[in-house]
């Protein structure tokens, strides 16, 4: 089911897609702006150092993450932020089980052509 | 304190501006092209009706909300999203004492220059 365009989003009725490594994800929302999309981790899943051209603002919705932005690192707890600036290489390593709501802007198309 | 291009945000570092009827709300980052906002609502309170030409994409980060987007209403609790495309008339009304997380891009420059 594709959420393009989607206003109201229930959780429930979206299937996650695992991506291994005790990570896996779902799309809220999206237009060609802006995606939202769920990532839950186990403990000790990681988000690996990447970068891109995309702006990223991401919510600590439950548990506890060490981000990196490029050569810093911060512990985030459930209600804690971070912002990634375009092209700034950063990850994520779950230390204690929980999930972040990521918002890209523009969205990822790469996500979806999938 | 300003937000702006903070990339690690600590909840807990932040103070909340209160908004009069239940409501309150506290910048979590932005810069031009995206903002995060915090908005907590006491049970009852309200997100008067409005539209901005900005997208917003929201998280229900706990509580229960009616949402209102143009002629469509809809029950969303902790977990669920919603997603306003540019200038369609929106509004949340607060069942249950909860928080939502509001993503708008670009910025919401008139959340800054108060």
């Amino acid at each position: 089911m594709d959420q393009r365009g989607k206003q109201f989003i229930t959780d429930s009725d979206i299937d996650w897609e695992d991506l291994g490594g005790g990570v896996k994800r779902k799309i809220m929302s999206y237009d060609e702006n802006v995606m939202m999309v769920k990532v839950a981790f186990q403990t000790g899943g990681i988000g690996s150092l990447h970068n891109h051209v995309h702006r990223q603002i991401s919510y600590v919705d439950s548990g506890i993450f060490e981000i990196t932005i490029q050569e810093n690192k911060k512990i985030l707890k459930q209600g804690d932020a971070f912002f990634i600036p375009p092209n700034l290489v950063h990850g994520a390593f779950c230390i204690e089980k929980g999930t972040l709501i990521d918002i890209f802007t523009p969205y990822r198309e790469d996500f979806i052509s999938k």
